[in-house]
């Protein structure tokens, strides 16, 4: 079990018929009872938001930040599809309530899959009844809803956290935007700790920005992405700093998972600015020097070239003062004062050899922080990227 | 002839042996007796920004917009190497201005090459003298000045506009942020019009903003950026509407030579986004989509996936409304209203197999437009740029 281990959730995987493949292709979270329990949720920024985020964020303002359920569905994002696809969004919503016995604003649903083509409503209405008569709290249950939302993942992304008495659950799906056809992030939590509904969204904020947003594979921010987190309360009151790492640590996991399985990649880079004048400034600093072609490709080449990396740093429109700044690869310190240091040239070429890259920048102004994953860019990026067939 | 087109420039080139190879890397463009006239230059952004972009940034506020000549160096960028790095720029001014007989302020200087390395100056002192004594207003000075100042790029870029009794003239070196580790966009530009520095000064913005600034292959921001322009004001007073579409015509040849010398990539796609909030608004979108991996990805494999080009629209900040998005290549519409749109898929397939990719872009919101020119992203990049040796 893992989505289920939280006590008062069951879960369920069905094969509609969206895939071709025949796989599992809906999965659905559920309270046990079908009442509903504190809900939070984090969706994409872009405007182009799908159907199924734009329904869902009308949802979690209608209930309260009370709900029920999550049904996901994989092989179509529903984006890019107009009001039909909102339809399309709410009436996957209709039908699992009318099964649940919850109201339809007390349900939230993710897709994932290929943008601007309309669902197979009729196959998804059919399968609903069968996942939903299916939903349970056993082994077979909770794996079937984890690979029910998987696209391209090469495999079920799971993470347990286990405190004093009670437990926060994870199951996500995304190869680190590297196959962006289904480039979807999603990720759907459950603990049993008991948690206001408005506590529960700040710390889900908390806990997201710290993980998922601080990783990166090319910088695209996707039209579907979610992250939805229900507490059942079963496990009765738990110290909010206790939940909020055990949710961290649950969003860590995925997020890694997700960054090792991005497709096309051969090395993980961690990018930590310190020395900035903000925590913001910083993270925007690794982020730029994150995303950068020029610097994921010297990652792929092994390169360990700090004059790229500075001068992203130099154009990241945060504080910067070039005679201040030092760059490390792997702890040696390789530009110090903004120019070239001497250094142990074979323990850099060692370290820029290996498959997790560490790059530290010191920027000398003040106490920020802040830290971006990201990975390679190689042949491989490209093959899975240049067709969607 | 080229950038001694123009009445009163004098122009040089010299293999002072900064490039290992014995190629030309000293170049001279000045006034015919080294008196100063009207001068404008615009610099990188990158607050990384090279020694020579300093010392020409403070040469140029002490000048008062009259300078007397620009010397070029190439194979070594002069970046990331601190107070030694600025000396040795202004260095150069100095010796440059001493032969010349003007002031050191009235020298601009630019290099292009390695970051993070000092520059050779025992060469490129000796060189000097040698530079400025061959220089000349005939068609093998012009050449060899254009010719000192390449890196990576496959040949000479110049241009050359010709108006009513005036002519602009220019060469520039930069092959698209291609190869990297000589990354730099360099141009000079010469006319014989008779302009105020002032409204020198603000028409080559103009020209910059339409041109170069309207191009991007990978988003990075060099540290040695430099666009210089020297009126000699031997042709008389011109009608300044006229100088402004001079400058840019010439501005616009270079950045279309640049692009077409893109290592690496195998097309090129023009982006225009019209219907947005504003001018700048459109500008930004088109610069979200230009620079997407996923779309350039796109490009480089021929398939006309629209989702994304929706997607990098709605997650670039500018104001977007899904419904009411389109979105067309080779001007047959894919996407309209923010849904998929019926099409002849034969036209669209024979657009993306060529080697200009046209992508319009209708947000349906205001009358802004803004187009950025980009290349795609193949194995080819990749290989130029995953190590520097």
């Amino acid at each position: 079990m893992t989505i289920t281990t939280p006590a008062g959730f069951v879960a369920s995987g069905h094969a509609a018929g969206i895939k071709p493949s025949g796989a599992l292709d809906l999965a659905l979270v559920a309270t046990e009872d079908g009442r509903p329990v504190p809900m939070a949720a984090t969706f994409t920024q872009n405007k182009a938001a799908a159907a199924p985020v734009q329904v869902s964020r009308a949802h979690l303002a209608a209930n309260g930040g009370m709900g029920s359920a999550v049904i996901v569905s994989s092989g179509n994002a529903n984006a890019a599809t107009g009001t039909g696809g909102r339809a399309d969004a709410a009436r996957m919503c209709d039908v699992v309530a009318g099964r649940l016995g919850c109201r339809p604003e007390e349900v939230l649903v993710c897709s994932t899959g290929l943008i601007g083509y309309r669902l197979p409503m009729d196959v998804i209405e059919a399968g609903i009844p069968d996942l939903v008569a299916t939903r349970g709290a056993g082994e077979e249950a909770a794996v079937r809803a984890a690979t029910g939302i998987l696209t391209t993942d090469s495999g079920r992304k799971e993470a347990l956290y286990e405190g004093s008495g009670w437990t926060v659950a994870g199951m996500g799906k995304g190869a680190g935007m590297l196959a962006p056809d289904m480039a979807t992030m999603l990720a759907i939590l459950t603990t049993d700790a008991e948690v206001h509904h408005e506590a529960l969204a700040d710390l889900l904020r908390v806990a997201v920005r710290d993980t998922f947003n601080s990783m990166s594979v090319d910088g695209c921010t996707s039209t579907n992405d979610t992250v939805v987190l229900l507490a059942s309360g079963r496990a009765g009151p738990v110290d909010p700093v206790d939940v909020v790492d055990g949710v961290t640590e649950v969003c860590a996991s995925l997020a890694g998972q997700m960054a090792a399985d991005a497709e096309g990649a051969s090395k993980i880079a961690h990018v930590r600015v310190a020395g900035a004048a903000s925590d913001g400034e910083a993270h925007r600093a690794a982020r730029k020097v994150a995303e950068s072609l020029l610097v994921k490709c010297s990652f792929n080449g092994g390169d360990p070239y700090w004059g790229r990396v500075v001068s992203e740093l130099g154009s990241a429109g945060v504080a910067f003062d070039m005679d201040r700044v030092a760059v490390s690869y792997g702890g040696v310190t390789v530009c110090r004062d903004g120019v070239a240091a001497d250094h142990d040239e074979e323990a850099v070429a060692a370290h820029m050899a290996g498959t997790v890259i560490d790059v530290r920048c010191e920027l000398g102004l003040g106490d920020g922080t802040g830290v971006v994953t990201t990975v390679d860019l190689g042949h491989g990026y490209i093959d899975e990227n240049r067709g969607t067939s």
